[in-house]
């Protein structure tokens, strides 16, 4: 099992891709390196990569090589999301899809030909070296798609299906915020996050809600995580489709800083245990420094190190817990008993609000895991998987 | 008076300044100066330079430095524009002023500090430049404040006037597009533009109807950026400002070719006759490249030079007659008779559509024109102004 963090630049956040030093990231990469992490994701933003549809930003690009090759030199693989697009609240939409030149970037096909031709030119520049682990599509792209976004480009779920089948003729993987699983009438669809592309990709996010509804120190919290990967897999087409944990972190705005290296553990145990799980990647490595302004107070606190890149609490534990799940590795925790989500023809759930925080099948599988069982999640439609339990509940 | 180029870099367009190479610079300042230019206006995008509110990228600011320095080796001065927020059609507005972090960039009192924050940071590092002529708060960015623009910041007059009187605590200038002067119930006015800054500047574009409606060969295009020169004096409150034609181009989409030459030395001739004017700034140096897709048609040959280096006809002929403009440089016309234009209180026509192309004051002045009578123009509230006028014509 893979154990990463989302690299966020000290000091500079992600303006570093426009700023570029690349001692700066190997002073970086060598903390991240030195809690015993394998990995980082890069998030370099969209106009800095492409700032004409055309036009790709040959500085990024190489900044981009050269953070690969420093990152071989702390044995660190490299996964890179392609279209930001979004990052920690700001929108980064390049200027030949806004204002004037407004495009719906799922739908037009001057902007899709655009999306995939830079894919393509991250492909041919970083795809040789032997620490790229791929390319993911882009950071949460799927917000875009429809409220609470306050300029959404709307789209079907015919379409966002259409689209994302056709970036991912270029891109490995695509990662959805939770609206695409707990929000009804999300374009994107769960089926889509479990059945496209070579993982399915899992964002875990606990001020979604978990924390606020049952308290910071509850066991809908420490397994919010748990939940969303077997929740995911429930809509694989395969059962043994990977699974990576790409987002977890640990928001100090709704947990109390006491408790959050025990949440961290609590989260890297319960996750690390689920069957067919690639990795998990921290979110994320450094601090954004304060003197970075107008950021939601919950992305000032999130680093495994603090803006004078000194070990927080937070990551001193993973560092711990990683060494001894790697050490030790656990094993796979068995899931007799199967929630039963009720889905349409599509495999849609009848209720996404149901498998969200405070539905019944997120509270039925919070129950059950207080009593010490540990529940699979299984479609009402998926038949043959249904069978390999001991027990189905529909609720 | 003085002759030079907004420089529109060669190939990379304003992404030069993301992508920052100081010998790309020089080649194309070499070009500028070998047509006997004397300074370059440089546009630098605003989220290039200040991509977050209080972090301003030093990359961007060390490449107008050198791209300051480079120019001393040809005798070029520089004029910088602070904020850009448009260019050539594209809105590159910073993530913290759009989307969910959306402010009003004339309003809100953290967004006008920022801006405030820039300029103070472009003027420390620029300001020591033997050949730094100063800083325009940014390119025609009153075209955010309404309509058409797709997604306006409404504001009043005086929220305008308020506005402006902030920001030109910093900066030398600020450059209005001709809705200030044309347009009805924009909150940018035409006193704001003759009043406020050390100059009145003037950008005129014969694509605004002037050529459609009249014809690419007709006096009113051929005097278009006269008459501008002289509407925009009648607001003025000291009769010795300086007023800068500091954008003037030939736009091929509704010019013709073969002409194009005749209109750039008819544009340069009458309007070096106008008092007071301190120089004419060709927009632009280089063409757009047509590797940059998306831009409208107009954008890819206003250059003096074309996308490869080669010099136009355009080029070739202002090299001529600004070199004759400085061998014999023309006395200024006189202008015995003046247009009024009716005002109310503050110095606001009641018509501004009158002053545009098809409007009454616009076609008596160029009536006259073609007569042999070069006329001024003055406001109804003007009184002690208006006694020196041989002839005054309310019309």
């Amino acid at each position: 099992m893979r154990f990463g963090a989302n690299y966020i630049p000290s000091g500079k956040w992600s303006f570093l891709w426009e700023d570029f030093d690349v001692n700066h990231v190997r002073s970086d990469f060598d903390d991240i390196s030195s809690l015993g992490l394998d990995h980082v994701r890069l998030l370099p933003l969209w106009p800095a990569l492409q700032p004409n549809r055309s036009h790709i930003n040959m500085r990024t690009l190489d900044s981009l090589c050269q953070s690969i090759e420093v990152a071989k030199e702390f044995d660190l693989d490299v996964s890179v999301d392609a279209i930001q697009g979004h990052l920690s609240s700001f929108d980064f939409l390049p200027s030949w899809v806004t204002s004037w030149h407004r495009k719906n970037i799922f739908l037009d096909s001057e902007a899709i030909d655009a999306e995939k031709y830079l894919i393509d030119a991250l492909r041919n520049y970083l795809g040789a070296f032997s620490n790229f682990l791929g390319i993911t599509v882009g950071n949460e792209i799927n917000q875009f798609s429809g409220p609470p976004h306050p300029d959404p480009m709307p789209i079907s779920s015919t379409q966002a299906q259409a689209w994302l089948e056709d970036v991912l003729t270029r891109a490995d993987d695509h990662a959805c915020y939770d609206a695409a699983l707990y929000q009804d009438d999300h374009p994107f669809t769960p089926a889509q996050c479990a059945r496209l592309g070579s993982k399915s990709i899992v964002h875990s996010w606990v001020f979604n809600g978990t924390a606020q509804e049952y308290g910071p120190n509850s066991i809908e919290v420490s397994h919010h995580s748990e939940y969303m990967i077997e929740l995911v897999r429930a809509f694989s087409s395969t059962p043994d489709r990977s699974i990576w944990l790409q987002e977890v972190g640990a928001p100090t705005t709704v947990l109390e800083a006491g408790t959050i290296p025990n949440f961290a553990e609590e989260t890297l145990r319960s996750s690390a245990r689920c069957a067919n799980l690639w990795g998990i990647t921290w979110w994320c490595s450094h601090d954004v420094s304060r003197k970075l302004v107008g950021f939601p107070e919950v992305e000032y606190s999130l680093g495994l190190f603090d803006e004078d890149g000194s070990l927080k609490p937070l990551g001193a534990r993973i560092k711990q817990v990683v060494a001894d799940l790697r050490l030790n590795p656990p094993p796979v925790t068995a899931r007799n008993v199967a929630l039963i989500i009720p889905v349409d023809h599509n495999d849609l759930p009848l209720s996404r609000a149901a498998l969200a925080p405070g539905g019944r099948i997120f509270d039925t599988w919070m129950k059950l895991t207080s009593q010490g069982i540990s529940p699979a999640i299984a479609l009402s439609s998926d038949t043959e998987r249904l069978r390999t339990f001991e027990e189905t509940i529909h609720i």
